[in-house]
């Protein structure tokens, strides 16, 4: 990996206030490949005491705009344009790690996917899948 | 307004710790039309200093399941099973206001869609919009 | 409404064979509307005898991105990125209406909206209602 | 592959009527995993003679729908909640190949994907990819 392309990754994960609410952190970074994880925390639960979908969402959609941004030049940026989530199972265990890939690095829009796995101390539940487009703009 | 369901909304809303982390209120209870609200924070948002997109969602999302709630016996509950949002422009106000409203309960899913807009001292943009699927489960 | 407008509109649906297929005709052209419809016919159905989803997705997909193109100059074309549908309830009466608008007209990308009503001879029941991104290409 | 679901979805595909308009067959059928092809036809092509966004998804959509048909007992059918579709080139070969897949079978809903290739005399691009939601229903 390119050490400016990490470089540049971390950065703007830095400068991600949501990501610090959240205690989220990166945990891979390849090429058009970004893994994101957080605590499934006291502060990030639904009505059932479950991950909340937003705390899935937030990562999901953090690991695909990212993985976008490996494949782009140094001047460029990613926002989400649009992003679709499926909620597969309960989130109970400990932690959530969202493992985003590229599935077409066009010229204008990046069509961009996630996994969302439920960790339990090791083992990996998929919790939830997202799909959409991410679109790159000057820095 | 039967005051048992805006209490069951009430009741549900205060359980989920992510609505207290982003500081959410409910700002208003209709049959099929829960409005949910929040600042954009210095802790909510991306790395150009928008509102995050995680922040939308979770509040559209809360938003249109609530809105479903709201249509429901008091023996049921509510999942979201997939979502879709749609990010339109950035969030540079003051706070987000995400109206959801019931677009067709059926009897096993409910559909369901909110409008998120960013005010600015009263001014309102639409700034996403959201569709999806939210489940009946029992209690 | 533009006289050239509508030419160009109807010049691109005269230029898709599936519209023939289908038998489609454009009903209405507003600026940011287009209404597309056909009818359910005996060669266009699922294993039940209503109305394909595919029938429902090609009108409301056509309708949202000619709502779209409406909005452009005479230089460009349209293709949908991505399009979700959400299928309400069974089509069974005469004939598709399908009801586009634009949601978003941004400089990069349009997000549009359709609402397909199913006929009943007058009567209408919405049946599916879409939402996507239209991207605007060069002629 | 058991032959009472071969046949039944066999039978399910020949009741619908939209499959033979545009001369889909299906390819293959696994447990989980169902293909059906078409071709690019003069009949099926949109403005700039590219296969029509309606006949990609008809295919992905149906792939999608029976790939979850194949886990279910000989009492249920399938129908399509909502579905999402992005076109991720144009398809210009000779015929297009969809994939379905099952990503989760649940108690009361499928989450089902489906690949769409675009065939140029035996080279596969990938052409579309379809995520969405299918409901078993009674027969």
């Amino acid at each position: 990996m390119d050490a400016k392309v990490v470089e540049r990754i971390q950065a703007s994960f830095q400068a991600q206030s949501m990501m610090c609410l959240i205690n989220a952190e990166i945990s891979n970074i390849d090429i058009g490949a970004v893994e994101i994880q957080a605590p499934i925390a006291d502060s990030t639960l639904q009505q059932q005491s479950f991950a909340h979908a937003g705390l899935a969402f937030t990562l999901g959609d953090s690991a695909a705009g990212f993985s976008a941004l490996t494949m782009l030049g140094a001047d460029q940026e990613v926002v989400t344009s649009e992003m679709k989530i499926h909620l597969l199972r309960p989130g109970t265990g400990k932690f959530l790690i969202a493992r985003g890939r590229v599935i077409k690095a066009g010229q204008r829009l990046v069509v961009a996917a996630a996994d969302v796995y439920d960790n339990h101390g090791g083992q990996e539940k998929l919790m939830a899948t997202l799909l959409g487009t991410i679109v790159p703009t000057p820095v």
